[in-house]
């Protein structure tokens, strides 16, 4: 499937473990015909608003060590940001926190349709069947997305370093924000499903009745790979151990 | 889509309308390599426990009225289940009421995924892009499931009519319950969300905040294509009011 979807990547599809890990907001790419970089300067590229800076390299690291499938996006969530339905404002926003994104103003219907159609279709699509075959298989999958988030937000910094979002089911978020991780640890912090950021969960673990979780790491924790494979190693045993909890 | 998908059908796929109808238990073919027909003889595979009779005549009778789009299967039931997740025993039974499935008894592994890949991925993911596509250019699509349901089940006459069944938003199945259509309607009859059945609702509307329902209609009052056709016009202006109450 990965070779009609140039905007996705997966990894260890047949990994034995029940982890199916998910980066939905892994790149900041602009591939073409988007590399314009939708009128944004370099700087804004790099920063928060384009992707989340080191969730690739901790949703890697926790994929070896839980012999977990990894699916993450290759190309900006400016774009079209997989985390959000089609409908949704932020899918394509014109604006996020302070900056106007210039290429994604008075979007026609036929361009969202075509990044619906490029990015989140697609997406969707693969890790939709990542977990059915699993399940067709016997095996029971729980659904884990790793993101990060910005120390200062709207100019104010937040002091939660590790945060568990949760859909439906509580029982995996609640389990690994239990556990000692040595970090600064809160449930549906810094925000919540209410806030709309659950959609993966909502679409993919909810409905199949899996245990799931939402990862959400300050990304000044994260910069280098050195720390995020840091971050993976501390997060690995926490994570595991919550799962064999809910069982 | 549909070239790689021989095992279901779309019909007006760029209708208007906003409904979006499905019928998932439209057939009772057993296409190869199932065309042993699991075992059954051929008095079983016309009976309800292989497909939902009438489902589908009825089905096309509302996207005609409505101006809706259809998507339905063109396999038994028996087969996949397109309303069961995969790890579901219902998805592929070993048993449907007081029959014995030959064909899908001890099934392994390999199988479970073959069927799982052929009928229920190829069918959720055709039916996640009309929905995605609708709302990506602005529109507000609804879902609406159309079933048929047994007069006789484990020997007990059913009275109910017509059912409406919904998921985690009951306003248009109570809407349309509340609709003159002089049928005995039911909400929740002859069974619930709790029963299992309302996997699709639960896939498609709920994680996209769609206004949906399930139909079931009595299958002896949708025998023939004239009561199927009589059985849509009856419940057309019923459904379009109900949805524009709901909005």
């Amino acid at each position: 499937m990965t070779d009609d979807a140039p905007f996705f990547g997966i990894e260890n599809s047949d990994a034995a473990g029940a982890v199916v890990l998910v980066c939905e907001h892994a790149s900041n790419a602009f591939p073409a015909p988007w590399d314009d970089g939708l009128g944004l300067s370099e700087d804004q590229r790099r920063a928060h608003i384009a992707w989340d800076p080191g969730a690739l390299g901790v949703a890697r690291g926790l994929a070896q060590a839980l012999d977990g499938a990894l699916i993450h996006a290759r190309a900006s969530r400016l774009i079209y940001d997989l985390n959000r339905p089609p409908h949704a404002p932020g899918a394509m926003p014109a604006r996020s926190e302070i900056h106007d994104i210039p290429g994604n103003v008075d979007l026609d219907a036929a361009e969202r349709l075509a990044r619906t159609r490029t990015h989140y279709l697609p997406f969707h699509a693969a890790l939709a069947d990542l977990l059915a075959c699993r399940l067709a298989q016997g095996l029971s999958p729980v659904l884990i997305t790793v993101h990060s988030f910005t120390p200062i937000y709207f100019g104010q910094p937040r002091a939660v370093e590790f945060g568990l979002i949760h859909d439906a089911d509580d029982r995996l978020a609640r389990a690994i924000c239990a556990q000692k991780t040595g970090l600064l640890t809160r449930l549906n912090e810094p925000y919540s499903a209410a806030d709309g950021v659950a959609h993966m969960l909502a679409r993919h673990a909810t409905p199949l009745g899996l245990p799931h979780a939402m990862l959400e790491i300050r990304n000044d924790l994260i910069a280098t790979p050195k720390a995020q494979a840091a971050m993976a190693a501390r997060l690995a045993p926490a994570i595991k151990a919550a799962m064999d909890e809910v069982g």
